[in-house]
């Protein structure tokens, strides 16, 4: 039995905010000392660093569910599956459904039951949950789907990834230029007569001294006094974490799937920072002796940011619907799937498209 | 192969908040009405129809989280686990890490990565996550491990249902008595020579018009202008919903198992209410033509309130450690694990001790 992606969806906020939108910020450190340099030198670095140069945030009206729901209407209609036949519904997130102008997260009833409310679903046997597993979330909600399928539990199930975290981010860090909105969708079916489908997959948490890497914490600006916390990261170490790690384990999938790297057409990695990304690809070639393709890794974090749980779903559903240009996959193709990200989690997937 | 709880552990926390200590409380009805009874009136009803005579808070200095890993390291200890062992932490709860005094959910990083931090557990194949699943949210994650050990990717699977309700409470509403503290842990392994183990399990969603039948919802006090939100429910409706349907998934979910409903020993059923619970008992064994033995359900409820995704495998533990009068249960016997709450999801695990 393989499992195998039948339709994606994603979505992408319309509001863009440029980097130009930050040059009026107030940046500080974690110390509360103002950034030694001017705005526009911060957001000059900021950019030759983490590739981004605009990001997407959601409508004011609009909470994290209603935009899970969007990718996953998108989704439903690409795989022609009929919604009442799913047997899972599987959201990644981390923050819940946080309302504009206000911080707390919503997450009861869970965003999956909210999704499953919003796509309209009656059968009580489509069971829908949440999934907390940091930005890696939605690679391992497609694991879960898939334990689930072999496990002769599931055929039909629904993985979403979707993020707000426009809606926790702290104005006066610079690393609020980071976070964007957005959600991707997939179906993923099991099937007895396709090439297609999951090969490999692997996920590992790190937790022992990297825990508190990615984290929740007040302002920067310590004239705020209201105790409210924002989403907070210790770039540098998530850095070397990262590029010491990631490489790793997407060396370990590909050798578990018995896959040769030269057979890997694309690697959909989370879109975390331009520069780490490129050094954790650089990374797992020389693992190999190889040097990176140029096109393997297609990228959406100039215009789309980081939204998290939602980059790879997004990036995958963009270049399979050649929204992407100068990436193409075709089926038969070995494509590789993976994340890292607060937990701090790593996962990725082997699969033939 | 089977899968068998080998060790259990809970946390029951040592504040005890009685009714008493409501009598002073202002409530208020859904339309900012005073409830037009006393409160000695009101809290004897209340005490008439839950059965909830106290309940337990964390103490202020501690989080989820935190009691996650008291429970954890209890049911590691039972099982003679060694913890570098374990596959998978799944931790079930709704409102991850609320600090006394604030309002915020800390969710990242997940409850699982924070417990495995604490656990002291380097392993970073020991993957750790959350799921967020109402108040049957630890029963589904047992149900995820045992996905996980039918698919050949774990073998030892720690799994922790969690909450601290105190601080999501609403002063105001008479519902706020209800909700109570705790934490409660089993280790689950697989295992090829024993007679214990899962035999068959049952989960659902009800999400078309029961997905807000629990909310987060502004305080009943309308003079209160901070638009904080706290946990609420439509109680009626829920009531209906769960005589209707908890009886109807724990029969199909014997069916599965093809066990008699006299073969039952102990039903662990959440301890949402007991008037409820009493209710659901007694139409399950009527779909039989039965009438319920009067000692199959252990009740915790009188003393330790409704703590969400703790209380199954808290009377679970209590029940296997002799520490709830008149209960007892031995190898062999076969008991049912059920749940219902917000989503509205509903499971339901028949096991053999």
């Amino acid at each position: 039995m393989k499992c195998v992606i039948t339709g994606t969806g994603s979505y992408i906020p319309s509001k863009v905010a440029t980097n130009e939108g930050f040059e009026q910020h107030s940046f500080y450190n974690e110390d509360g000392s103002p950034l030694s340099h001017e705005n526009t030198v911060i957001i000059e670095k900021f950019k030759a660093i983490t590739g981004i140069s605009e990001r997407r945030y959601i409508d004011n009206k609009l909470v994290t569910s209603e935009i899970a729901a969007f990718a996953s209407e998108k989704a439903i209609k690409d795989a022609n599956l009929d919604r009442e036949t799913l047997d899972y519904i599987i959201v990644a997130h981390n923050y819940g459904d946080v309302k504009h102008g206000t911080h707390q997260s919503d997450t009861v009833p869970s965003l999956g039951s909210r999704v499953k409310h919003l796509l309209k679903i009656k059968n009580p046997n489509c069971v829908a949950y949440d999934v907390l597993f940091g930005c890696p979330g939605w690679v391992e909600g497609v694991i879960q789907a898939y334990a689930f399928m072999n496990a002769g539990m599931a055929k039909k199930c629904l993985i979403i990834g979707a993020e707000a975290l426009s809606r926790v981010v702290d104005q006066h860090d610079r690393d609020s230029m980071i976070y964007s909105d957005g959600a991707g969708a997939v179906v993923l079916e099991a099937s007895n007569d396709s090439n297609s489908g999951i090969i490999a997959h692997q996920s590992a948490t790190f937790a022992y001294d990297e825990a508190h890497f990615i984290y929740f914490g007040e302002s920067y600006n310590q004239e705020l006094s209201d105790a409210r916390k924002y989403i907070k990261m210790y770039g540098r170490k998530i850095y070397e974490f990262a590029i010491t790690h990631v490489p790793n384990a997407m060396k370990e999938c590909l050798d578990k799937a018995n896959i040769p790297i030269e057979e890997v057409k694309k690697i959909f990695i989370h879109q975390a920072n331009e520069k780490m990304d490129e050094a954790i690809i650089k990374r797992l070639y020389k693992l190999y002796g190889k040097e990176a393709p140029h096109d393997v890794m297609p990228m959406t974090i100039d215009k789309l940011g980081n939204s998290s749980v939602a980059t790879v779903p997004t990036v995958y559903d963009l270049v399979l619907n050649g929204q992407l240009e100068g990436h193409h996959v075709s089926q038969g193709d070995i494509v590789l799937f993976a994340s890292v990200g607060a937990g701090m989690n790593i996962n990725a997937i082997v699969y033939r498209v």
